[in-house]
């Protein structure tokens, strides 16, 4: 947690202090609290027992640094009682564990988007595309669509390694999309087609980190990808705060203290991270504070990496998603101004594809000569899976209106995105009537990230199991009801303060039941630990 | 290149400076020679004329630093070749560009398995699977299997991340394959179900190097994913030589040499590559030689990481692909005795599926500890894609005997399997007949690896033009004919000695005309710089 350290203002120095005083013999001597593997499925029994050639202390400490709380410990501990409910259904005071630790729609019962799947499934079998059974069993728009797709294929070769940045035919969609999206140009030769998002991060940061003398700006709270991928590559998280009082707003003077404090501290800032919508936070930015950001970046010259995978996932009607780019765009800055990165991903959206593992980058304002070890870089690995490449085009270019498609297209999605509005609005005012609980709207994104206020004693029991408090919540909140979050101190937080994420994606008819579950939850752990 | 520069043997020592002395201002002077990008494709026309706001020299050097031959500078100029007979059909004496740079089967026409994508068909859009346009579209087994898939997934979600580590139920089938393959039991909590190869040795590769003080032993030639995942990760390759004179032998005294070498220099070497069938040499391992692998990683300590994606890939009935696990296990050696990592990829074999980005690590011989820094690390990146997935488990459990599908599964692979040794053998005879050229067998894999004794003239002529002489010769090769190879020096070579790697997928009814036009090219190349 060392590289967490630095703060811009001597308070939050000071409470970083504090806060990490606290937390880093618990991060640090047992890692796995947060982020170690599941016990029951990951190591085999026969490796368990042995003398390892490969000793624990010889291996990168890069990667014992790495923390990935998504998928810690709460995770394996839920695993663990699945198994046990799975042989006794009764072992538990609850039928079933509900995963709200991972924006994983489909896990928990979303149906993916027919018109997505069909054209998946005839681009893996093309064989079927001119038999007659297939016109009973596909839309005719699948069916022209996937043809379409064929063609942009050399040789029609869905199972070849396509070009490292992707097929070009469907990056030649993917910004058309962008184009119809923002208004302003999009080339295709600025998309990297990726295996989701993540290993677009990765990348990114490989290039830019050359040693913990590179530091990275990102937002606290955090998805903790970037905290992993920054302790991957050797750099250092320069932390900014999410003001959780103005629903979690992000101000520039806070991005300009922790820049001047390190760089002061030698450190070279290489990149903002911006994720908007937020995770964990759920805040959609305002135009206004985009350009202020943007500006901030072009002055300073930091690459802006914007994750931008939530950008359909927006919940109310006062805000819109608008892209950095077209923000960038709008204010007259180009390719000299700004060296600006948009992440998109098909996991997320209505669409919810994380198994598939489609999505991009858009590369922009970069020279040649950087944007070529971009390139070889891409090329290791050869290329992204091409059903996550043609899924990606396709969600950046759904069926349009006139499409036999169309209308169940639209249904499905709008029946996801208004049900996840309302799940978003029930749960936050359910959080919102427990005792000490605090929590911001979702205006975009799939989680919520409500604040508890620990009771002391509450506090003392988790130091007692050597627990960070909102760990020792939420694993007690697990054994009791069976649902997992992830705690706050996964993501990051004001010192002093605890939080959890809450994924939105329950199905809706389970949402009453679990509010009852919560709610029953925690008045009882207030009860138990009220001083 | 200086991470090459260990030689074991004086004389390799010797021989290796005077090379790298030869080479190393061809390649680190230009390093787009042997990996630059598509100038066509990659950078776009409005980055290349600005002020770069990340100047290159501020970029990570391990990336910099970092070669992938296989995709390097002849394949862009073949790109630009294809751009220029699509507008002007006659602008180049040949009618169509000939990939044989990349093992890509199916870019050439290689027909997938239609079992395996009726299955993926039907996952990816599994509400058909009940209707009767199904059966008459897909074969019973096919929806069998589907079935049997689903039903492995929690809650049928194709669509939804996935453990970490892969689909439980898939790693089932995979660890069985592996049991049926080798007659030792396998477990499938040791598979990590990856997209392709590349990123499993990435993570291998990320686990084990903490510095450039830690070495991997590395065959030379050698497939350039290791070097450039080696130098990513800021480790040292440390180069044993393949015997060519013995049909690219594995000699262990050499291993044992370059072990005590590297010592002596202060390098930890911490892992052995060995890949079989060998890429780019496309030799077998006999069983012997590997137990005498074995045997050193065992005695020294080295994690073995056995390529074996070209498994399937064995044409002569004199050899006999064995597993590393197989012959460890063979030998006695359990968990305690040997760290061993085996690697495994649907993109090869008689299925060729590389666009699926299907693979899996079987990783045995590791402590419960380290395990859990393997799944931590697989874990920040969630999962890989499930079609994959299920490919990798499809080609680990194909049709049986009895099957509806078995009689034209067989049929398919057979009918791959014994053209691709017919190709191998026609163009090891056509290159074995070109004056100054000598070819050893493809017993296995997907390559030739010619000899070429170029003319003095000749390599003063790539001098000139500040090319390595065999990516003259390439290159000569590529404009003339239309056919793309890889020079050798993009996998290594013996000092003085050239190569090129040819792949032997070219389809059937093409290969006598490619004899021709590569012998009328060489014999007129001959001819123009014969002494």
């Amino acid at each position: 947690m060392r590289r967490f350290v630095i703060g811009s203002a001597r308070s939050l120095i000071e409470r970083s202090r504090q806060n990490y005083q606290f937390q880093r013999p618990l991060l640090s001597s047992s890692y796995r609290l947060l982020s170690s593997t599941p016990a029951v499925d990951s190591p085999s029994s026969s490796s368990s027992t042995m003398a390892p050639p490969v000793a624990l202390n010889t291996i990168n400490p890069k990667v014992i640094e790495c923390e990935y709380a998504v998928r810690g410990e709460i995770v394996t501990l839920a695993q663990k009682l699945q198994e046990e409910i799975n042989t006794k259904p009764d072992a538990h005071p609850f039928e079933e564990i509900l995963y709200c630790n991972i924006g994983n729609p489909q896990s928990l019962g979303q149906h993916p988007i027919t018109f997505f799947r069909e054209v998946l499934a005839l681009c893996d079998h093309p064989t079927i595309l001119d038999k007659s059974e297939t016109q009973g069993l596909f839309s005719a728009d699948s069916i022209e669509r996937a043809w379409k797709i064929l063609d942009q294929i050399p040789g029609r070769a869905t199972g070849a390694y396509s070009h490292s940045q992707g097929i070009k035919g469907l990056r030649d969609t993917i910004a058309a999309g962008i184009e119809a999206r923002d208004g302003f140009p999009a080339d295709p030769n600025d998309i990297f087609l990726t295996d989701g998002a993540s290993p677009a991060v990765h990348m990114m940061m490989q290039l830019l980190i050359r040693s913990e003398k590179d530091g990275i700006l990102c937002p606290i709270p955090q998805y903790p990808l970037y905290s992993a991928s920054i302790a991957l590559h050797g750099g250092t998280l320069v932390p900014y705060y999410l003001d959780e009082a103005t629903g979690w707003g992000l101000e520039v003077s806070q991005l300009k203290k922790q820049l001047e404090t390190s760089r002061s501290m030698g450190i070279t800032v290489r990149a903002l991270v911006v994720i908007n919508p937020g995770n964990p936070t759920g805040q959609v930015l305002a135009e206004e504070n985009q350009k202020a950001i943007v500006e901030f970046c072009k002055q300073e010259g930091l690459v802006l990496l914007a994750d931008e995978v939530y950008q359909e996932n927006v919940y109310v009607p006062e805000k819109k998603f608008h892209s950095f780019k077209k923000v960038s765009r709008s204010m007259g800055y180009g390719e000299k101004d700004l060296s600006l990165v948009s992440f998109q991903s098909v996991s997320k959206g209505y669409y919810g594809e994380c198994g598939k593992r489609g999505g991009y980058m858009e590369v922009t304002g970069f020279g040649a000569d950087v944007r070529e070890q971009i390139y070889k870089v891409a090329s290791v690995n050869l290329c992204s899976n091409i059903s996550g490449q043609i899924l990606a085009s396709l969600v950046m270019s759904p069926p349009k209106v006139g499409d036999e498609s169309y209308e169940s297209y639209s249904a499905e999605r709008d029946g996801i995105l208004s049900s996840l509005a309302r799940r978003a609005k029930t749960l936050e005012d359910a959080f919102n009537k427990l005792e000490g609980v605090t929590c911001n709207k979702a205006e975009g994104a799939m989680y919520l990230f409500p604040r508890i206020d620990l009771p002391e004693k509450a506090i003392k029991a988790a130091e007692a199991e050597k627990k960070a408090p909102d760990a020792y919540y939420c694993q007690r909140l697990l054994t009791a009801t069976g649902i997992v979050v992830v705690p706050g101190s996964g993501f990051g937080q004001v010192p002093g303060t605890w939080h959890f994420r809450c994924t939105i994606l329950p199905q809706e008819e389970k949402i009453p039941a679990i509010v009852t579950r919560l709610t029953d939850f925690h008045k009882s752990f207030m009860d138990e630990f009220r001083g």
